[in-house]
């Protein structure tokens, strides 16, 4: 008979699964080497033949391989995963995937208060048919020739200025063109942490950030979040206790919350950055939505140990991939390297589009237009969201975001499941917490409340909670 | 007085800078901790006062730090490196970014026949301005919002038709696009290969598969490449003696040497594969050059351990950037996560803009004038080569490049760095081979050979040298 824990499970169940889970997670990739049936025996404690059963268990279910004489291995055709399989999972509903690949992948019949980008109707299509149109007829390098590995220069002068009528300055050999905001901290990571690192996000922070530094294996601290920027004592604590190579945050308006830094905190952030050499990367990608700009730490740093990215997904065009990074001038060759290694060249096309289109007269009446349809949608969602008993954690002054907070007893993740039983996506709040201390919050995007069925359902589900 | 080893250089000397190239290479990375000073005597066979010496000099230099009590660590602020000094380098003029690097910023007075793409005249560009144009009247959402996870799905759908008249059977669920061919090989070593991992390439091969491989600290093993394929005996060996997860090729139309698998060797390749569990990509960016397709690993492994990427950088154009992965339908889903994780969307504009292109009847008509177009240049360069004594490894059957064997005593790093003051970019051989074996040889590029002065430079040189 086989060892049992305490909670009542068979230790072969328990031992198969965590194994499992491992692999599910990449923690064990196809083909890595297993621990001895000893090893599994100490470190699971349990005795040699309960470790030998759950060898053969997962022998048997093609989990993994046994190679004679030389022990066992993950096997290299691993079973499909299920999107919710991958990486920790305290609840499916929440997995840092969930919102994403129903955001993408949903049909246009589905509501998506949940998901994080403007309606196509929002964006300046007339300025982007324009563009198009204007690169029909440009030089033929620009439409079929590799560009130069920093990015269009034309692109990096006119975010040079944009970026310095914000107070940050950085010449335009300081920005690299890159495929998108993502893809920019995805190669800042691979210049800046090796796995095991630390890195700092903010609790809750954008969902993805969790999936990406997952990606590079680091060991992700959750700092609380706090209406003015992270919680002071929680980040020097951290500092003390987990010497963090990285902080990675999104200080503009917060996603999720929609909050902003205060100078205080952004000041005393700096300090404590510089006092335990912690790199921050910046993410900047909402910058457009604001109207006065809240403090930035790439600008009171002067981009030192502050990396600022950034990206034209949100207020532009999500088909049109194009971000940037904007970074001290001694780190740029390493991280040119690194992009020919693993993407070769800069985005050209890409590139010269959103400079047509930025460089549009339109653009600017565009943002301005926008900012103010925001302002409103914000205020009418308010209104919806209080008829149903559902407040706000702060008043957001800018962006397309309100992070709420539900009813007692209604949780956000069996709300979410519901209501995409009736075609609305909601984004649950431990999506965006490493600590899942967010079972009680949604993020509203305010841009997507347009209809009022999203109220309906929403007002249904927390009644009926 | 330190010790002095055999060369007669100092021990100091020695030691700091193997730790300088550990540190620009990113084997050890800013905020890693370093070896104690018992630990680097040790392993460095030298006493403690040496390695005390060495830590001294290089903090003095700025390179690590001192923490009092916790010992010592790559300085967070690394000194910004030369292009030069990252990765192996066993010659100046031969590391992988050489090429790229000077390819990608080489002004347009430069001949580059080095390069490794087409001149831009030799491009469909008209074919390019009327999907620029056709775009620009298309459906909104094309133009502003995110894409499928998967992709375009009529890319996806034109791929699928495309694959299976070249024999490889793959439905358009299989199918991923991505940013790059580039960005297609590092996805899929993200997903398969772990740090240490060993990987088997052809030896030589496209240069920037070892920078790549490096970014993900891959162990690279080389096997001789022979004109059916690579040495299948030192692939056999190589399988046995090093355990590889993976091998990267591409061997539709073989870069540099521009040879073609043979079918009794991917017969035997692919059963050694099997017995071994061995993974691999086969990059078949070059398929759109091939008359007759010679063997394809996965049309014969019908993409069950064999992954095809491609993409439109080569014949269509470099600036749209768009490629894909063709993959077992029960990897995609992990695939798919990891592409989310790191770079979000789909790059759903250029995906829109290369299937226009390649649905335009034009297309079709303009890959076969090229083929012919490459076939006279590769006997006009031959012509040119042979006169200046310059023999070829093969005659290709298809694409841009020839293997070049240099007259005795020439040196072809030496040549191409002495070419390049007389403004010729040139490929050295031993920039695409891991052992160095390859000093001899350069790989030309038949359609960037049109200029005469590129033969009189190479005469000039040869004779001189």
């Amino acid at each position: 008979m086989a060892d049992r824990d305490r909670a009542g499970g068979s230790l072969v169940d328990r031992l198969a699964g965590e194994m499992r889970q491992r692999i599910a997670s990449r923690g064990l990739v196809p083909g890595a080497k297993l621990p001895s049936i000893r090893a599994l025996a100490e470190s699971g404690g349990v005795s040699k033949s309960t470790a030998v059963e759950v060898y053969d268990r997962l022998v048997a279910e093609g989990v993994i391989q046994s190679r004679r004489g030389s022990g066992f291995y993950v096997a290299g055709h691993t079973p499909p995963l299920s999107v919710a399989d991958v990486g920790p999972r305290l609840d499916r509903a929440i997995d840092p995937f969930w919102v994403s690949r129903q955001s993408l992948e949903a049909g246009d019949d589905v509501l998506k208060p949940g998901c994080g980008w403007l309606p196509p109707s929002w964006l300046p299509e007339d300025g982007l048919r324009r563009s198009l149109r204007t690169l029909a007829r440009a030089n033929g390098n620009a439409l079929v020739d590799y560009g130069t590995p920093l990015g269009l220069p034309a692109l990096r002068q006119l975010l040079a200025r944009r970026m310095a009528e914000r107070g940050i300055e950085a010449s335009p050999d300081q920005i690299l063109i890159t495929e998108s905001g993502t893809q920019a901290i995805d190669l800042l990571c691979r210049m800046l942490i090796e796995p095991d690192d630390v890195v700092l996000v903010d609790d809750p922070c954008y969902f993805n950030f969790h999936a990406l530094l997952r990606a590079h294996r680091a060991r992700i601290i959750g700092i609380p979040f706090t209406p003015n920027g992270p919680d002071m004592d929680a980040f020097a604590a951290a500092l003390e206790a987990h010497r963090p190579r990285l902080y990675v945050t999104n200080s503009g308006i917060h996603n999720p919350t929609g909050a902003t830094l205060s100078h205080a905190t952004a000041h005393r952030l700096l300090k404590l950055a510089e006092a335990h050499d912690l790199t921050i990367i910046e993410d900047d990608i909402f910058a457009d939505f604001e109207e006065d700009p809240a403090p930035r730490l790439g600008a009171l740093d002067g981009l030192d140990r502050v990396i600022q990215i950034g990206s034209f997904s949100k207020a532009l065009s999500a088909s049109v991939r194009c971000g940037y990074v904007a970074i001290r001038h001694d780190w740029m060759e390493r991280l040119v390297d690194l992009r020919i290694a693993t993407s070769f060249g800069a985005p050209r096309l890409s590139a010269e589009l959103v400079v047509r289109t930025l460089q549009d007269g339109s653009y600017r009446k565009h943002v301005a237009a926008l900012r103010e349809r925001l302002a409103r949608a914000r205020l009418r969602t308010a209104q919806h969201l209080d008829e149903i008993g559902i407040s706000r954690w702060i008043e957001p002054r800018a962006g397309m975001f309100l992070w709420c907070s539900l009813p007692d007893g209604v949780d956000a993740a069996e709300l979410a499941r519901a209501a995409l039983a009736d075609g609305v996506l909601l984004a649950p709040g431990n999506v965006f917490s490493l600590t899942q201390s967010a079972g009680r919050f949604l993020r509203m995007n305010v841009a997507q409340c347009g209809d009022p069925r999203i109220f309906r359902v929403l007002s249904d589900r927390v009644a009926r909670a």
